[in-house]
Formats: structure tokens, sequence, C-alpha cells
């Protein structure tokens, strides 16, 4: 695959439009606009981006210079060699200085206090942007390409899951189902669904769900608890796969079902699912595909509310380099072609469980595309 | 086993010393000193941690209230419902009011600038403080047992390589090892890696490094290269583990070694780490270990600098809820019982490869203990 790469355009726009200097970010490796903006996959220690005079800079940390030159995307690498500060905020200014930058230097919100700090004491004026959220909303084709593998990679782990579930046997002694030998509980088939996630090549960022009964009420239950017969099971995947990019996969099974809640819910959530894919396209009002998903999920008959019961979070979300990103389906926003989003509604009872079913997608001129098709099976087959 | 708990006397010495009403930290899921203070594994969005009138407040993020309250082990959360702000910084500036708090707050010198910002037009003096990194360094017993468990899955991960190596086959029609049919490279031996480490309950975060000949030279290393018979074959493990704590293990492979380089530079690195070893003990200088592993390298005739070439990093580096936190052994520091230190030296040529191995230990009153035990062997074994 070709590797994503970030053109800086919209950022030159920026500085044009803000008549600022430069911008810059300080950060780790699990800064989502750092990794975007430099596609260098990063050291724990900080380090520093930054754009003036149209030149993509990374400061690259101690002891990963090889590395930063493998990966970064920009113009060009500096090392703490290269440098005499020995902060990253330091170093910011210090290439600001020798871009001859002065005025307004443009940051991230969440940019570290100390490197803004730095920035206003070396004569900067420093004011916020959110250019980089707004550009990483719509995506190339080769982000396109990196989000497909990784869903690939949650695709592998969901059939795993589903093939554990499928062979569980449900009349052991315990209440609890059985596999090979062993009573099944959420670890047990958590570790399974990650470890399938990873020989794909992909990483699963402790935030792999595998939920049961009450506990799917919990959407982001990672905690130990007996998998049962006759009881919601909710897997959710979002693996990290190549150059960062997330996947977003959530599928809800039932062994044995005697019907009741768990079914109605099912079949609830299967089709506020496919009501919400059928309102994307280009131009469609972002909020409207969460209210017409709420309004199928309402008909029928669970509340669409916000507290513990019925349709308690937002139909969907953007994925990207960050596992969510915008847009939020309840934002008041158009959706372009080529935002990638997770449509993902659920349904909730604490005395009965759980059902959410999710999938990614990209928004496309007169509709969407899912990047990676997995089947909607309530009952888990082999 | 018991999960670690964070006492915050140490904070409270803090604001008694520094004279502050408060203490704020803003940050989401990747945040170490979040993830230490609150000991709640955290949502993608940001959230707020609050010390103030001797009681510890998360302000938890919309969607994860049952999961804070599961998991903070602080006094109290507050839920998106319970405050009118909706920025974490905001939600932390109504809870310091609350308290009638007022004059400085504390905040690490990491803090989102938003939030300091925030903090200062609410009319309170911002001040940084690097109380929580001192305070992590000693680990108490429920951190130790986390710390080994995370270790256990590096173990796991290893033993998974080592056996990978010990059957590939060198006498392919292919001059890469082979493996179950198949061409072994870099890539294929990390994910059989990664996922022995997911099995055993830990995550690897991105960072497991396997590589082979000049790549090694790479600490970093995460490229797809052929694994050839001969050369060295670096494998550094640092999984998270159970409440985010890390393992830190580090072995190097020569299938069919015909001696040489690869032969010396393993002695040189298995003498230097056991000398690491013999001078660690509570009160011990910590850059002595760092000197006295380098001095052992250079009695081998390796160059101890910081190029390319020779040991071209420090002996080893505190671990706990940073995969790399303080102390840097190369710091003008004493060490105390509790620290648990990476030992971890290395040696390298670009024209060669390169060797590292590395344990993790805990120091004690007169000495060390390993957190977990794994052999050191120059050819693989089954």
């Amino acid at each position: 695959m070709v590797a994503p790469e970030t053109t800086f355009a919209f950022l030159y726009d920026e500085l044009e439009a803000r008549d600022a200097a430069g911008f810059v970010h300080v950060g780790g490796r699990f800064d989502d606009t750092l990794r975007y903006l430099t596609r260098f996959s990063g050291s724990d220690d900080r380090y520093a981006f930054v754009f003036v005079g149209g030149d993509a800079i990374l400061c690259a940390p101690d002891g990963f210079e090889r590395q930063a030159r493998r990966e970064f995307t920009g113009d060009y690498v500096y090392t703490p060699e290269d440098l005499r500060a020995d902060t990253p905020g330091g170093r910011a200014v210090e290439v600001l200085a020798a871009y001859d930058a002065d005025g307004t230097v443009l940051v991230p919100q969440d940019v570290p206090h100390d490197a803004a700090v730095r920035l206003e004491r070396a004569g900067f004026e420093v004011a916020s942007t959110d250019a980089v959220a707004r550009e990483r909303v719509v995506k190339d084709p080769e982000e396109i390409e990196a989000l497909r593998k990784a869903q690939a990679a949650a695709t592998a782990g969901m059939r795993r899951a589903e093939t554990v579930l499928a062979a569980a046997d449900a009349d052991g002694a315990d209440d609890a189902l059985q596999y090979e030998g062993e009573r099944l509980t959420t670890t047990h088939l958590r570790r399974e669904v990650d470890a399938a996630v990873v020989r794909e090549g992909a990483l699963p960022g402790e935030n792999t769900v595998v939920a049961a009964g009450g506990a799917c009420t919990d959407r982001h239950f990672r905690g130990d608890v007996p998998v049962r017969p006759g009881e919601t099971v909710v897997v959710a995947l979002a693996p990290r796969g190549p150059h960062g990019y997330h996947g977003a996969l959530t599928r809800t099974f039932v062994v044995d079902s005697d019907g009741g809640w768990e079914r109605r819910a099912f079949l609830a959530v299967e089709s506020a699912q496919q009501v919400g894919l059928d309102e994307l396209a280009g131009g469609a009002d972002a909020s409207l595909v969460h209210e017409e998903t709420a309004a199928e999920i309402g008909a029928y008959g669970f509340p669409a509310g916000y507290g513990d019961t019925g349709f308690t979070h937002g139909a969907g979300y953007g994925v990207g380099v960050s596992r969510r990103e915008s847009p939020d389906l309840r934002d008041d926003t158009r959706l372009e072609p080529g935002t990638v989003l997770a449509i993902e509604p659920g349904v909730y009872d604490p005395s009965e469980g759980g059902v959410r079913l999710g999938d990614l997608v990209v928004v496309t001129d007169d509709g969407f595309e899912f990047l990676g098709e997995y089947p909607r099976s309530f009952t888990p087959r082999a």
C-alpha cells in the first residue's frame, strides 16, 4: 500500500487567513494531531512539529532520528544535535527564529501549556486553530486504503468471536457457556478476538469491548463476566492498523436465544442502522442521520433518550487516525464525500442487556460505501 | 490481584509546600499522569482530575460514567450532568469554585494550554509541578504485582519469538530463514510475538520491536525485512498490562552464527548488563550504573559513544504506567528502593547489526530483584 502523506496547503491557507507566521504542535506518540501531521509513529518523549515559511519540520526526539527520517512525510527532520534547546517547545522557538518568524503562531487548543508559554516568552502571540481537525475529516485514497486494512483486522477479530461463540456449548454443568472444556468469560473471548486482530497486523488499543448480559449497558465494558446462553454478547472492535488508522466494527450475538427483548432489540437496531446508512450522501445533514436513526428505534418501541435505557448515544462518528474524530452525527454539519464514519446505533436495558451494530463506511457523492463487510447474524455462525 | 490505588498524601503535601489551593490535570486515555492519578482507563475524549480540599475528583467524560465509577480510586466522580461547563478545563474550574478555592493551582507542565488558560481566566495563578512524576518513581506492592503481570506477558511473547526462530529453517532456497514453509520476516515474527502477548492479557502498544541485521541499529525498528541466518535478531517487548503498567524485556538471537562480531557483541552486552545489575541498590548513584555499564562495554573493545556505533544509549530507565519514566540512569540521582528499572544495554554497528539485552527489575535495599526471568541465549532454543 502507498503510505498516506499529509499535504500542507490547508495549513498555508490557514496561516494566510489568520495573518500568522507559523504553526506549532508538541506531543508524544499518542497525540493523533501530530501523527496526522507528521506520519511519524513517534516516541514516548515529546517532540515538536513546526510549519513555517512553507516548510513542514519535525524536531525528532533523541534516539528516534532514523525512525523520524523514515516516516516523516514533510520537508525537514531536525535532530537534537541540530538544535540548542532541550525541550520540544524550545526547539520549536529555535526553528521559528531561524525563519525570522514573528507575530502570531497558531497551535491546536490542546498544545501543552509549557510549549505555549515558551512561545509567548519568545515574543510570539499564541492563538488556537482547529484547522487540522477540519482537514482530517475528508480522507484521501491512501487514507481510505489504510482504514480498509484496519477494518480487515477488525473483521478477522469478529470472525474469531463468532466462531468461538458458535462452537461454545450451552449444556455445561455451569450456567455459563463452555468453550474447549472451560467456562467462557468476556476476558477469555476478548483475548481470542485480540489475538486474531494482531495476526492481521493491527493492534487492539485497550479498547476491544466484549460484554455480556447486563454489562452490555456499559458501552466500554472491559471487565470479566461469564458469557451465558440467552444473553446478549456485544463485541466492539476499533483496532489501530497501518499508519495509525482505526477500524470500527460492532456486532451483537445471542447463543440459544428464546426470543423476547434481545430479538426485538436486534431487529430495531438492524433496521435503524439501515435507515441511518440510507441517509448518507455528500451534502446530507449529519444530525438528520442521527435523528432518523433514533426515530426508527423509537418506532420499534424503544426510547430514544440519553439515560441508561434505550438508544443512549449518537448514531455515529468520524474515524481516522483517532478512533473517534469529527464529525459527530449529532453535530449540525453537512457531510462531505470522503468522510469516514462508524454508523453504530444501539439499544440498552440494564435488566435485559444491550444490542449494538456498527460498521465503517465512507460517504460518497450519492450514498456510501462499506470499508469491509461483515454479516449481521443474531445467532453466531461457525 | 489487588488493584493499585493512588494515595494523595504527596499531593496534599505539595499543595501545602507551594501554598496552592488545588491541583488540576486534563487529558485523554493516553495521558499516563492521569492514568496514575485516577486509575481510570479513560476515553478518547479529554477529562479532568481535580485535587482540592483533600478530595480527589474525576470529571468523567460523556458516556464513560459507569467505567469511571468502576475504576476511579479517588473520592468523587462528577458526570457531565453534575456540572454546567462543557469542556474539561471549564469543569475543573467549576469544581474548584465549589470548594471556594482561590490563589494558585498546580498543574503538570504538559497540561493542555486551553485548560491552563481557562484556569487563568477564572482568576487562578497557574504554576507547574513535577510532584506526580516524582511520586511515581517508587512503586508499592500492588504496582509491583501489576508490573510482574505485564512482564509475564512479555516473557510469553519472547518465548514465542525464540520458539519460532529455533524452528526456522536456514537451508531454504531463499537466503532468509523459512518458517512453516514461508519466508520469515520481521513483520511475520512480530505478529507471532504480539499474538502471544495478547493471549497473556497484555497489549503490545505499537512498540514491539523485531529487527534483523543492519536494521537492529534502529532501536525502534518496526519495518519489514527478512530474517537471515548469521544475523542478529533483536526482539524488544514493552507490553501494557493490568492497570496500564508495562513490561520490558529484550533479547538478541542469532540463528546459525559463525561467531565474529555478533558473538563478541553478545558477550560484551551480557557482561555489561550484569555489571549494571550488580551496581543496583537503595542509595546507589544512578549515573554510576550507566557509567560502569559503558566501561564494561568499552573493556570488550566497543566504543561507548553516542553516535551510530557502539553503546549508543543509556543503561536503563524507569518503567511503570509509562513505558519509560523517571529515573533515567544517566541522571544525577540516587536510586530509591522500590524503583522499577529496565536494565538494557546494547551495542550496534550499522554494517554488522545490533545486540541488546534488557530485563525488568525492582531496586531493593541492598540489591535488586527480577520481575520475571527469561534466559539469555545467543542461539535460539526450542
